[in-house]
């Protein structure tokens, strides 16, 4: 017998010791005495149910959560994607994290409009009627709050993915190039930057530089298919692509053209990362690559020693992730992950690696690269190039101690 | 002024018309005098108001709905995807077409089993915790019900993309190999065939020929990132990419190998081609090349007339889709769409294509062509074919008569 077969073997005694009794699937009706499952015997639900469908009531954990210590009021606050519970690439909608600054509306979209105005040569004023008319672009993206992990920086040590890296989603968008909105005003030379701003009680802004706008920003209006939920922007946003998300101006009403950035309160007060000789970094957007695995974690340790697939997310705001290493024991020994295809630009890449785990403690981590050549680095070289007095561009490697119960723990090695 | 320009300005009129006076965006906090909406004065929803979010109540129309004449119960139906409100190729969960033969459980996934068994070296019972260990795989496919468009065949018309085409749905699929599970259990020599069967009150199966197993099949746990749904399957389901709907079976539960198809009820009482000498077309799975507009459609006209992007899905199940072309006026004249990248094989593709409309009527027609080189047929071609008997397999090309009063309608062309 080779190892391999032992590890199959011992792998499958867990499925056969907890299938033992409880069940046994045949190919005819039977009653319940036979152990047949209620749900086979008794007619289901029909079509009309759920004109709108929901998940199952045994996945009703499986939701956004809020840290209530976090922030002064749940209207300027987060609540977080739970990784741990995700597959593949796609947030469902339900699931995709929100970051306000005074809570979310919920738009009547007739009413909505976008603005168009400053160094151009027409001021325009756009419904959603005429919005959808434009030629329109789907593209798959990550949206990531550049405050992501910012309780690590520190030695917080939040207890489960959902919260260390739980503000990112990532989602196919559709919309309208903010490209074609501007040649429908006409740039005016010499405009160098766009202010975007939401129709939200906060009135959030952002400057944006307008090389983005011809590179590949889009306004958006739909995520995943359907229209965008209220909370991430309904009925329109602003998407740039690989940038911190705040600047991703949701329930877009107003974009000005000018020459130079507007300073506003999100981009001098936030949103700029205080450096050790008490420098800030400012427009500091871009996210440099990433990753997080998201089994095993704090929330889905290990039930036995053998055979495992390691899983997680990895991206970059700079283009495609080129490969992702995986270490078990605190990066000493790395090797590569597989790449779950299509591999795309500024998206999530999930990645998995085979693992056999032998009952004994680990470390687990993964390391990101992207297409540039950048490498994810450790806590210890951001810390060593950044201070600790930033919270946001968190983007060290992370580690998950498995202890051997089989569960993992948030840790960061000195 | 160059055709464009003056294409560009009838286009805008239509915006500055609509928001002349209805509200003046501005950059500071305004009273209800100054028209500054009442989302903008008052604070928003705060974070935890929906663990699991809902769409916007402006989108309460954007649902799956049944044609209650269609069949003799709920349990026995089927609901259609709003295709005509739907963007990119992602179809959100709570919006995926569903076709039940005897309604859908919600199945505890830990009393939840598979059993593989008849022609292996070993029969083994999978628990859930078993499947989700195994090495993983996320991939985007189209899933279609073969009787999709089934009541166009003679003639009927029914008014809206919802119902002639709304049998359709796509998603990122997570789960495990087929092949995998298969080496597990080891395959005989001779074996051919493997029946998948359903934990539902049908115990709905299906013949499987073994060459897909070791293709692409999947047996999946999640889509689009969260774990299915009860009415997709929930927790595990047989995905089999690019063949009728009904094979991908739901809830499944037991996997048997054996040297010949089964024959089940749903494989010759149903789901069967009659052909016009009387003879059946069975086992013909393959779903080819297909495509149709879902903007302009009979639930989304066109306003005035002027500049438009046509919009809509192309798929086929023997691949990629080579291209898309678009005509205006029945078929005389054809244009080349674009493709939305990425081009995913057995994947759901948008396209688009500019459009002006004058105003006068018009027969919106797609036409999809696939990697092997199949052209998707007229209905005239297809009846030609396969004569009028069955109610599966229609792909044929989808026109929309657009009206003056800019009303799109479902036409057959003669």
């Amino acid at each position: 017998m080779t190892g391999r077969d032992n590890d199959r073997r011992k792998f499958l005694k867990l499925g056969a010791a907890a299938a033992g009794g409880a069940m046994l699937p045949g190919a005819s009706r039977g009653t319940e005495a036979d152990g047949t499952p209620e749900w086979t015997r008794r007619m289901g639900k029909g079509v009309g149910s759920a004109p709108y469908g929901a998940p199952s009531k045994f996945e009703s954990d499986v939701v956004r959560r809020a840290v209530p210590w976090l922030t002064a009021s749940p209207e300027s606050s987060v609540s977080f994607t739970p990784l741990h519970a995700l597959h593949g690439i796609i947030t469902p909608n339900g699931l995709a994290f929100e970051r306000h600054h005074a809570g979310y509306p919920d738009i009547d979209p007739d009413r909505h409009r976008l603005m168009i105005h400053g160094m151009v040569d027409r001021n325009l004023v756009f419904t959603m009627d005429d919005i959808v008319r434009f030629p329109s672009e789907s593209r798959i993206y990550f949206v990531e709050c550049v405050a992501n992990g910012g309780m690590e920086w520190r030695g917080a040590q939040m207890n489960g993915v959902q919260f260390t890296h739980g503000m990112i989603m990532c989602a196919e968008w559709t919309g309208v190039r903010l490209s074609t909105l501007l040649s429908e005003v006409g740039v005016k030379p010499g405009a160098r930057w766009i202010l975007a701003e939401g129709a939200d009680n906060a009135i959030m802004n952002r400057s944006v530089p307008i090389e983005k706008a011809f590179d590949d920003a889009l306004v958006v209006y739909a995520q995943n298919g359907e229209m965008l939920r209220p909370e991430q922007g309904y009925p329109l946003r602003l998407l740039v692509p690989g940038y911190e998300g705040n600047m991703n101006i949701k329930w877009l009403r107003r974009l000005e053209l000018g020459d130079r950035p507007w300073f506003t309160r999100e981009e001098t007060a936030r949103y700029t990362d205080l450096l050790p000789d008490g420098k800030a970094r400012q427009f500091s957007w871009l996210h440099d690559a990433k990753s997080v695995i998201t089994f095993p974690c704090p929330e889905r340790g290990l039930k036995d020693k053998g055979r495992y697939e390691i899983s997680g997310l990895a991206w970059t705001g700079r283009g495609r992730i080129d490969r992702v290493d995986v270490s078990a024991d605190g990066g000493v020994n790395w090797r590569r992950a597989r790449l779950t295809p299509p591999v795309l630009s500024k998206c999530l890449t999930r990645f998995n690696i085979d693992w056999t785990w032998d009952g004994g403690p680990a470390l687990l981590q993964s390391r990101a690269v992207d297409e540039t050549g950048y490498v994810q680095p450790s806590m210890a070289q951001l810390r060593a190039a950044r201070g600790v007095n930033s919270v946001y561009h968190n983007n060290s490697i992370q580690t998950w101690r498995v202890a051997p119960s089989g569960k993992a723990f948030n840790v960061q090695l000195t």
